[in-house]
């Protein structure tokens, strides 16, 4: 247990053994699960360091920003320069790291990764699984189903970073793979298992390898009420 | 280190740090990992007491039940209401969530998230990174190679969930994907890759995006046999 | 907190709670990250003692080499007999198990599996979440993309191993699958979400299901050179 005297942590729950580093804040009513870091120093002033231990990241980390009532659970690790909003819930084994924004009432799910550099908005759900790389932008109230792989990298491994813009309301299907620099409109719906190689126009629903419109939204909605009504 | 005193725990190893909570039992001969977590409340309880710490955890922990010579590897998370037979083995960093059946001598993978609300068989094998959601089935003697993604919403985000069906003796391959309600047959193959988007008939092979026949599962052991001989 | 006496670990970086097993070597300005465990018995071995404890493992793991100045970040399990160069850096909650060896200045990404038995060349990058089975051999400055997927078993569940051999330079896109025996060559280029089923000859840029020639190394890193100018 390794708890800074610059973090804030009036009326936070801790599950059991937890880092927290720097100056961080966490809202009333925030819980964080056992063997969880929060201010986790980037590498880059890590490396930095002589003897790497809790004291030295404590001194160097700059903290990270979470509000009320979000719940991170067990074994997750979280970087510095990461602010989350209220009421945001994370999986077991989560890792966010740093300069990350993440709106209010959010989910991260199990073993999801958020690798730095990205922008995640409100009533958004992540499911278990999936992979945002750094310059990745997402909107509100999109749902990424499990194993989403997104990627900021058209010709890898070169030195330019184009991040995936998904738009608000967007479906996401489970091991579905983003190719860096796409932009998914809003309203649109990728199906499961689809790879997306070129931008997909607001309300459009695409499937296959390479992902190709087969539907509009609309269309998709009312077949949803279809299958919600059980048939 | 948090062991319930309603935990029975009589023969059973403890490699280190662990936290078991509520009225659990785990049989003679079975091991815990490091860092694992074993009668973890499920979040709709959690979230209605003020204090979240594992004596408040441990009052309304229903406990699970894991059967005799069974390895939990280190850092998993087991939530309450888990069944769990003899001599089943995890992985590392494996989560159980609530309510879910494990038949006798069956592995969950490093990783795997198997999601709650889900039932799987004897002698069955989930290797490495597979995703498995509430209402899914899983049969005795299934083979799923590492990272099988299964969904269970066909519509996503609706509110109906349709589990899939896996029958007895299916080998899944790596990395597929099966789409919410398919019933896949007894002695079904999937090959890696696929999306399965329709119900398999029993001892077919499919393949491909979307997954069709390909093959017979007689077929498919021919060619297994010529394999295992080396040619 | 367990660090065996026969392990040597003069000027290595202790996060905090730490467990290494057997006689370990780690070199001067190495860095292990808390809940890591190195050094971890094989399962046959564990199987065979009564009494399953840090004590007992510590007597029976042979412990596993670490060059100097490497990075094994938090929740990370390294099993025995393995030999991983210098500088290497793991993520989060990486597993890498026995008798695996890793080169120098090579990267294994966050939640990635190394299921024992794998050898990997120097300054390779394996990105997050990748799966790298049992007698996989991986070359020199190869790229992984996130979650690639490879396999080992061409008819699952045989009795027969096969792993994939990835040659010198090659570039495996995000959450492609690489079946059991295929030799990748030197140079060659997978796009993401592609289902590799045969050999790739040296220098080929190959995408889809199943993965076909499109173009060659040459063309696709005239191709990267626009990309990066930001054109």
């Amino acid at each position: 247990m390794y708890l800074s005297k610059k973090a804030i942590l009036s009326g936070v729950s801790l599950e059991g053994d937890i880092t927290i580093l720097g100056p961080t804040f966490i809202g009333r009513g925030s819980t964080l699960g056992i063997y969880s870091i929060v201010g986790y120093p980037s590498f880059s002033k890590i490396n930095d360091i002589e003897e790497k231990n809790y004291q030295a990241y404590d001194e160097i980390s700059e903290g990270s920003r979470i509000g009320e009532k979000a719940f991170i659970r067990s074994h997750s690790v979280i970087y510095e320069r990461v602010r989350i909003g209220n009421r945001v819930q994370t999986g077991h084994a989560v890792l966010i790291r740093e300069d990350t924004e993440i709106g209010d009432n959010t989910v991260v799910g199990t073993h999801s990764i958020v690798d730095g550099h990205v922008k995640i908005g409100e009533n958004t759900s992540i499911q278990s699984g999936s992979y945002i790389p750094p310059e990745s932008v997402i909107g509100n109230r999109v749902f990424l189903a499990p194993f989403v792989v997104i990627t900021n990298d058209k010709y890898p491994a070169s030195k330019r970073l184009l991040g995936v813009i998904i738009g608000d309301n967007a479906v996401i299907g489970a091991n579905s793979v983003l190719i860096s620099g796409v932009k998914i409109g809003e309203n649109t719906v990728i199906a499961s298992g689809a790879v997306v190689t070129k931008d997909i126009p607001p309300g459009k629903v695409v499937l296959g390898v390479p992902a190709h419109v087969v539907m509009d939204r609309d269309e998709y909605e009312e077949k949803k009420r279809i299958y919600e009504s059980g048939a």
